[in-house]
């Protein structure tokens, strides 16, 4: 008999949509056997979509999740691919009502097997000790003429894990289930984990991971199979479907490769996962497009652009909101970027609606600056309401870090705020990546070079620049990298040189802004430290970095 | 030699206020020290404020935290007090850098003994495994003439827990260090658990509380002592500082009462937790004054009359915001609220401003209720943002479940939402029952009678009352109770008799509003389950409950 053919299905689950979850599995399962599979592996918690958070405590919930891996075992069945092995993950309960996370494996009509995870991580975005008992057994099971070991992403993770268990059992093939996010650099250290267990196991490993965006987090597939040397022998893109196929050796044989996708680069990768989560907010939670607010400048010329990418130009509203103190070159730029990316475009000054409120309030400096912000959100919630859209955030890292916006302005309102991840530095380098993009396809350059180069503005007072406030964004977002993404302290950010009143002043900002962040919509994570449920600090703190 | 004599100090720390805390504790313990005191048990995490989520990962805090022990141990010995025991909640950190929530024992000058919390709770409000390792000794030390054990919070819940290792150590007196936020009803369950580990170990138990507000919970101290049967010796009052003092009896003699406080109802210790909380996020964020608007309505009374309670009435000010739909009644009832609880009261139209919004974009139906709504939201801020005032949100949990209010409106914008866990059902109660405690301390009853007794209204349109769109709220909140707080699903809450098309309007209602839910302010929880982090949901989730 030949080798066992395996099949990585790379799919998008949508939380808690069960039956349109396994309407893609069945058929996948198809495909695969028609491709001469044996065996068909599909990500960590594909049934329910992932993370399902306290959804996993619902008895309801759980009951759902298992009738739906019966009937799928049925109608597998029923389709004449019983014999194929389909290995899914899904959620399970205990006898005493415990929720596991777990691998369910199906064959002749059956759940044949299961595997509940190990290893369940409690830190950065993650609560599955919350949620989730742990598992203790190992699952290694025969498949066509092979023997296969599984487990799900964590216990891959863990030295001593799972793992290691494997070690005198022979096996010809590890097959492991995941959900793993995005975030930038990610992609090496999966594929160099996964080589070591290669070597250690002396058998081939197969990471299959689910793709698509569940609110703040992005998962971006990128499948792979390495051999038992830990070479890659066939891998899946980045945020799409894919069916990896690929045979093993038999005993001297050298291994064939199947696909390999071609690598991308950091900036295409991060991009990619921001329209994606963008998309699949949108499309996910039923919405068909998108408004914003475009100002000229680079956050919501990316921002838009992003979304056009996503959701189509046409479904894109851009809105100018000019009041007495916006440029003419921002009107301008806004009107350019609307006509390269093909967005709907308004023009909705503020000026009189700012005077009706001024005429009641009187409000100077900073109040009327807020003012002014404030007005254009509620024009944007207005046009959302009326039309139906899905409202965005064009606010960027930096500035929601230092708590720079105004909180309810057109920055900051809406469902989703693509760009909640992403510093200023890195807004300007991905709004360059995607022009040359556009240039290398032979495409219009989206992003007008005018709101790339002119200096940042809020626009909210006559000659105001960001930098009027801040640090120049270079030096800020490297003391903001160290202090929020890498968690060092004062004295360690003094040891590297930076300025200690520019040091006070950002940790000061970081500090004082956390209510600000608490009540942001949304946005991808794809950096090592996200704010959200990546980092978790008190409002209420008088914590101040001592000078120790 | 007389017996041991123990004093729960019973304070309220703030988070991150390292200095501010130990110059409580040491007051306290002069204090306990004065009045005879051999040992002094102080909170949980009293050093550093509880609960500090991830700060405890920053070295530089753990840092301070170990030097504020230090340092207090010196101080003490200085004070000429280092023969007082004294036994104190703080962060603690292993020898390879993993944090411990801990409590230090502090005797001549110097730490004498650690101990490290076992059972780290890791749900509900609870995310102990993300920041801390578990302890794994015991620890029972010998103070005055007498065998002390110690634990901290969770362990004394747990069966089996290190309690039951102090079984053949044959202690005097168990000491528990908590941080155990207020929820209705939970007193009773402490008392009754810590009477059953009391007679388990023939031993009384001391238990002491934090109280104070720390943005979404309120801890309500409610420290006391049982004697070795179980019963009652000695109780502190909540939400106040109290040194509660107990002297243990010897062998064969029978133990003499300390001072009890009175029992509270439900009612007064639900209101006292709202008012704690609000004061708290107030004075310890260093506000002054609290600013929202007051509609004549039941929640913008109760919520002012909360404020004035927690801040002073002359430090709140209430702005009456009536459109072209207000009735002549409700601006009655909101100058009638003010001049109760001695507000500063404004009246502030919105028509003009309305009509500048219309002008430009024309909306209709609900787009032109929402617009109002969020320009009473726009002028808060700005009177905010002009004088230096918290806004508070009056929005309650039975709008916040059903997402009835308007995002970003005058009922959901701001830094704190005093009723965010109280349903409407309960904000009727609480508003009686304040007026009543008025009444019997010879007051003026602050909600005017109007307020509680006229039909719900936004009053966004003529005519209009919340059961337009929503049920009945004596049914609504029943529906809520089982859906929410007891996370029954839509089997359960048919079986329980509600009307099939009232269970499904209900459950939509809430599962489409979680998005609205993410961005609104914190406020006290007070029921066994409050929106926020004891309820993690998907925002993106097509879950519906299924027709089983």
């Amino acid at each position: 008999m030949s080798g066992l053919t395996l099949a990585l299905a790379q799919l998008n689950p949508c939380v808690g949509d069960i039956a349109g979850n396994m309407a893609n599995v069945r058929a996948s399962v198809r495909r695969a056997a028609n491709a001469g599979a044996n065996l068909v592996a599909l990500p960590e918690m594909m049934t329910t979509g992932y993370p399902i958070e306290d959804l996993a405590l619902r008895e309801s919930f759980q009951r759902a999740a298992e009738r739906a891996v019966q009937k799928l075992a049925a109608d597998l069945e029923a389709d004449g691919l019983g014999s194929i092995t389909v290995i899914l993950g899904t959620l399970g309960v205990s006898k005493s009502g415990k929720p596991f996370n777990q691998a369910a494996v199906i064959r002749h009509g059956r759940v044949e097997a299961r595997y509940n995870k190990h290893h369940l991580p409690n830190y950065g975005v993650f609560d599955e000790r919350r949620i989730f008992a742990s598992g203790e057994d190992r699952c290694v099971l025969p498949v066509h003429d092979s023997t296969v070991g599984i487990v799900i992403c964590e216990d891959m993770w863990q030295d001593g894990g799972p793992v290691s268990q494997m070690d005198d059992a022979t096996i010809q093939l590890l097959v492991v289930l995941n959900g793993s996010p995005f975030e930038e650099g990610k992609g090496h250290v999966r594929r160099d984990l996964a080589a070591r267990r290669a070597r250690e196991l002396e058998a081939p490993v197969a990471y299959v991971n689910m793709w698509g965006g569940q609110d703040d987090l992005v998962f971006d597939g990128h499948s792979f199979i390495v051999g038992a040397d830990g070479r890659i022998v066939a891998s899946s893109p980045g945020f799409a479907d894919d069916l990896l196929l690929w045979t093993l050796p038999h005993a001297d044989d050298t291994a064939q490769h199947g696909t390999i996708a071609p690598d991308t680069g950091d900036d295409e990768q991060v991009y990619a996962a921001i329209v994606t989560g963008l998309r699949d907010y949108v499309t996910k939670n039923g919405f068909h497009s998108v408004v914003l607010g475009v100002s000229g400048g680079i956050d919501s010329a990316l921002t838009a652009t992003i979304a056009a990418d996503a959701v189509g130009g046409e479904n894109v509203v851009g809105v100018s909101m000019p009041s007495s103190h916006s440029s003419e070159h921002s009107r301008d730029d806004a009107a350019d970027l609307a006509e390269r990316i093909g967005a709907d475009y308004r023009v909705q000054p503020i000026a009189q609606i700012v005077a009706a409120f001024q005429d009641e309030l009187a409000l100077t400096g900073v109040s009327e600056e807020n003012l002014q912000a404030r007005v254009r959100g509620v024009i944007l919630m207005a046009i959302a309401n009326r039309e139906g859209h899905l409202v965005i955030a064009p606010g960027n890292k930096s500035e929601l870090a230092t708590g720079y916006a105004t909180i309810y302005d057109a920055g900051s309102i809406g469902g989703f705020a693509p760009l909640k991840d992403v510093d200023k530095s890195r807004v300007w380098e991905l709004a360059r990546w995607r022009n040359r993009m556009a240039t290398a396809r032979g495409e219009i350059e989206p992003i007008p070079l005018n709101s790339i180069d002119k200096p940042p503005s809020a626009e909210l007072r006559p000659g105001q620049t960001d930098q009027d406030s801040l640090p120049p964004y270079a030096l800020l977002d490297e003391v903001l990298d160290a202090y929020v993404e890498h968690a060092e302290g004062r004295a360690e950010l003094l040891a590297r040189g930076f300025d200690e009143a520019v040091v006070d002043r950002v940790l000061s900002l970081v500090d004082r802004a956390e209510w600000k962040r608490r009540q942001y919509p949304p946005g991808p994570k794809v950096t090592a430290l996200a704010f959200g449920r990546d980092r978790r600090l008190p409002i209420t703190s008088r914590w101040r970095e001592p000078q120790e």
